[in-house]
């Protein structure tokens, strides 16, 4: 059986994709594919998703040029997560501007703060 | 409004967790918490979560004894992915005794490899 079968989706056939630099192990985001996708991720070598919020088939970079080029495919020992390691093009995988998503950090006296620096405008990106 | 409260949970009131190793940067499993195992999560500094499988409260290493101490916790631009950085007792994370639970890589012909070497014996730890 080929291993886009294999995974077991959710109720929505979608699996959690986690994207993790390939250089420096930096987690970036977390982002959720269909079979489909998972397919043309393998198929293509650039990373890419279901939008939930959009709907649609989502190659990630189509808008903000800052494409994932996959260097690495895995799945868990339950297949139903995906780890993939890119190289992050543009240094920029949040369509926020930072690198990495995860760019607020929750302290001990539950007070946050924002650990990342922001490597593009998103209004200048997106062209909102 | 606290950390906790903020989290946009799924449907089932859970939230996926990202854990990577704190020292190497190695991303260890996926699993979800609810609002009680994420506020346990940051009050006890150990990795806790809500167990889809056996819908129970879990203490990540309650069994194995291989806790995971916290030492960061970030989340991500949705508010709807947390991400934990620990250190892994025991050496390893996955309850098949792989140091890592995506020990298995999709290389580029779709052939899969086994990528990890076990660190422990399960039938020994889980005493099946």
């Amino acid at each position: 059986m080929s291993f886009v079968d294999k995974v077991k989706y959710d109720a929505n056939g979608l699996v959690p994709a986690i994207v993790q630099d390939y250089n420096d192990g930096e987690v970036l985001m977390l982002a959720y594919m269909n079979k489909a996708s998972l397919q043309a991720t393998l198929d293509s070598k650039r990373a890419t998703f279901w939008s939930r919020s959009r709907q649609k088939f989502w190659i990630k970079g189509e808008s903000s040029g800052n494409i994932q080029e996959v260097k690495g495919l895995f799945y868990d020992c339950d297949i139903d997560t995906i780890l993939v390691k890119v190289i992050q093009h543009g240094g920029a995988a949040c369509h926020e501007g930072y690198r990495s998503c995860f760019f607020t950090q929750v302290l001990e006296d539950g007070t946050e703060q924002v650990i990342g620096e922001r490597v593009f405008d998103p209004n200048q990106v997106y062209k909102k």
